[in-house]
């Protein structure tokens, strides 16, 4: 993953500048709210989806900066709202928005953000681009609804859980890459191909973040271990662990699920039996056959060094640790 | 306003169809909170811009209704975050969406919606388009921090007082008249005649719903008398009401606006005080003075019944009860 981490270190302060820039052009009252969530870190992995999607394909003008952080606005908007619904404390390892500003403040301040994002890939005067992020905001609010239908279920199939992820994670990441390949004036089959890419790599992605939810400290990820237990989302390694579960044992845990009783030392045992047995690595083993669709996709790109880096993504999903 | 009553009644069916075949494309989980809003009654003024600015430009296609329908979406939208952030009961005299279906889900399909107006409208291939609406959605959002921001605070200029309500409602109204300007070709001189009207309408429009906020009974507006006293909104019947204490009446005044202290008989003594000395009707001589620069702006469009229609507007928002 060296030339990943090489390329993430030289574009970064510029994905960080355009970041800035775009917040300095909202109102003061709204700056503070943005910047609390643009500058409590994050890799800035869509904004450079889109710069290596549009790079693989020859386009590296600095114009398509402002296009590639739209993505990153949009996310940031989405981590606002997502933040006021769950009641979160913290974001990141930082305060939550909502809880330095006020739900109204953040309500408001992530529809900005939201807009601001629209505004942005509108200014490129190409409708596809216009087309596909306000796509995938309306997917991806659209997706989180879905998750929260299915909280404490037990009865719903691996499929909807794809289908919730796809919406909470995957059109965004999808969207950056559908805008470097359009961006760069890729052929539709490899504009395809971005898009083929980008959201298996975003299922991949979600399904380890998952996985992780139980395999380690809260320090390390700044939110509560086994998080995704403790509200109630049937993730892979609460379905591969309910699996394991017959009789008495399977219908106390479906019980507890569904109410949401489990006690702190419940929660800990679940994560400490999901780690002994292995299911946070087999939930691993799940986003490889993501990972593994991604890399075929990315064989239909122009090889080039930018196609080498973006394979080096899918190195970097599988061997996340926090 | 026989010929703009006439117009409404032609035009509302095929408002309201267009409305409903944009909300049909949501997702299914999202369908009902969005219907909530969307089938609450509303006069569809925004829509009605639209097609009355496109009309006036001699543009009558009926491919403009998602287009004029597009604002809609967006201001019902804004109406979901609002209910919210101020935890009104009540909307359009229904019960508000979020005590319906939580604020999760009304957060979201807010998101949801909101994206939906800028998909509608990037299906039109202009960019003016896709800008103009985006803007108008920053703008909106940034408006409604301000008048939090400004919420109990006696210390304000009328000024400030007019930046807000832009914010609140002109930007929506003027984007309506814009974009059915900018489909139907219109000159430049033209674009920022329909935006000079939009403006103007709708600042009109906010300083006379602030009048009614203290002339009618609960009953026929659907929400409490006074609200804006309640809240804490220096709106002009407030601001003259202001004017005209002084001593130890100012003083008590400020004090308990500032505060949120009123009783509920001190609430409907300032109220009637309102009607009594008649300040109700000095603001909507105030808004008289914005309908007016409306009414200059559309000299500039071409003479024809749409542009009469568009006029009768003026009236309609002039003489508006409820």
């Amino acid at each position: 993953m060296q030339e990943l981490l090489e390329y993430l270190t030289l574009k970064q302060p510029q994905i960080n500048a355009t970041l800035a820039a775009e917040t300095a052009q909202l109102n003061a009252l709204v700056q503070p709210v943005v910047s609390h969530v643009l500058t409590a870190g994050g890799k800035r992995l869509r904004p450079l989806l889109t710069l290596l999607t549009a790079a693989t394909l020859g386009y590296t003008d600095d114009d398509i900066y402002p296009l590639a952080c739209s993505v990153e606005l949009l996310h940031s908007a989405t981590l606002m709202h997502d933040d006021i619904i769950d009641d979160a404390e913290l974001r990141r390892g930082k305060p939550a928005a909502h809880t330095q500003f006020g739900n109204t403040k953040t309500v408001l301040a992530g529809d900005v953000l939201l807009a601001q994002a629209n505004l942005v890939v509108a200014r490129y005067n190409d409708t596809r681009l216009t087309q596909c992020i306000a796509e995938a905001i309306v997917k991806t609010a659209t997706g989180e609804i879905e998750e929260i239908e299915y909280l404490r279920s037990i009865s719903h199939s691996p499929e909807t859980y794809i289908d919730i992820i796809k919406g909470k994670t995957a059109f965004l990441l999808q969207a950056s890459c559908i805008m470097g390949a359009v961006k760069a004036g890729g052929s539709e089959e490899q504009i395809a191909a971005a898009s083929d890419f980008g959201m298996n790599l975003g299922i991949a992605f979600q399904i380890v973040d998952d996985a992780l939810d139980f395999a380690v400290s809260t320090k390390s990820i700044g939110k509560p271990v086994a998080g995704d237990l403790r509200e109630g989302k049937l993730t892979p390694p609460l379905f591969m662990y309910l699996n394991t579960l017959d009789g008495t044992k399977r219908r106390d845990f479906v019980t507890k699920f569904e109410a949401g009783t489990f006690s702190e030392e419940e929660v800990c045992f679940v994560a400490e039996q999901i780690r002994e047995l292995g299911l946070d690595n087999a939930t691993r083993e799940l986003a490889d056959t993501y990972l593994d669709k991604a890399q075929q996709a990315l064989e239909i790109l122009p090889a080039c060094p930018e196609r080498e880096i973006l394979l080096q993504t899918l190195d970097y999903v599988k061997s996340r640790s926090a």
